[in-house]
């Protein structure tokens, strides 16, 4: 490989179509949620806290997504115990609660999606339909 | 739901007269208290130290009563282990410890109190007489 | 007063309405744009990162949210000096940066909106045009 | 002087009464203010946030309160410039906004109030008419 690659990346466009596929999810869920997508390293892109939303999980959903963008994986794999170890080595910006999803596209991590408010599977279901709102993006695991 | 909505809140007349009910029933007990009263956000509205009570208290019962006011429920009741995962994601902010308390008026939060400085049970039985100082407060859970 | 009051409030419709109208000021403006919608404490409502926007700029529009909204003034009026012990003192969350503005119906503060990631001027134009989507909302100063 | 040695404390008593008399300071002067009280250790003691007063200002009031009692004077003196490092040593909990005042009975700090939410003025007019509450307490200087 040379000096440069090109990268996939998701516009902002893409990420608000992103939140209003999970808002539409979590309407029909009947819970309100904070929803949170970032991008390949974690910054936020766009962010919605619906009506009646935790206020504490604007951070919880952001983080869900920043560590499902850091491990390209869905959150809530990581063994217990050990998963502690690595919220408190990285202060807490990497979970493990359930919630988070990367957005994939032709094997390439464009970003990814974080959901809190609900329970942890509630908060899934969410970012799956907000995965799915990307045309070509994995939402099997 | 249009542009806004109106919400009921807390005034600091109301808060102190709830720090006022939780220091008599702390004196009752002959337990010395912190006790802080948060509104609907997590933002102090009043606080007391009683004489003899723990200075790490101070933010203890701070912590509760923002844990209670985001969950709209009872602090304690959380999984063991799941607790430690929500602490750590939030920076500590919220805890699963017990004395903190929604203050909820006609299915609406209008903030909560948090009670630290004693065993977990002391701490519950003051949180409850400061919400039952405000006039139709859910009381029981 | 007595234990309560009422308030308005702002529904995460009405602040999204708010940050679509801020992109469309913004892409008539050709700044790409952070933009921040925050409730009447502080808390994060809705938000966008442009392609092409700043990533610290994620933060620093969530600041100017916050400044307004505590303020219940537009940022970037306070005297020289003063506002860096402002900032110090409260951790950097107050900043005079100009591109926050409160958003006022019927003279209650119900939030505010920070934009970042042009300049000063640029950024005020694209949170004036934020706060104009909601009827009734004060836009002059 | 020997091993130990005995020192005035201010009760949690003493601090309500100070927070009291500096409400209706401010309910006088028309500004909703935030209020600490701290020991001489800096540890809150009692605070209360008036209804309108800056969220941001919850903090605030605290460390000004804490600068008192840590100087041993009013908030405000310092040479500017040189303030500004103090801040930054102490991570901000040092500042020399005004509207922080000890408490000083018989030459001995008992503890301290901030004052937060009006112009510096403002805020010292309200503090001093809390210190002025506990009888035999320094109020110039």
């Amino acid at each position: 490989m040379g000096d440069t690659t090109a990268q996939l990346k998701l516009t902002h466009e893409g990420a608000l179509r992103v939140l209003e596929a999970a808002m539409a999810s979590a309407e029909t869920q009947g819970t309100p949620q904070c929803i949170a997508v970032v991008d390949e390293g974690g910054h936020l892109l766009a962010f919605v806290r619906m009506d009646g939303a935790k206020f504490l999980s604007v951070q919880t959903a952001q983080r869900k997504a920043v560590t499902a963008a850091d491990r390209r994986s869905p959150t809530g794999g990581l063994e217990q115990g050990h998963d502690l170890r690595l919220s408190l080595v990285t202060d807490g910006r990497l979970t493990n609660l359930k919630g988070g999803l990367p957005i994939v596209v032709e094997g390439q991590v464009l970003g990814a999606i974080g959901v809190s408010s609900g329970s942890g599977e509630e908060d899934l279901e969410v970012a799956t339909a907000g995965v799915a709102a990307i045309p070509g993006a994995k939402t099997s695991w």
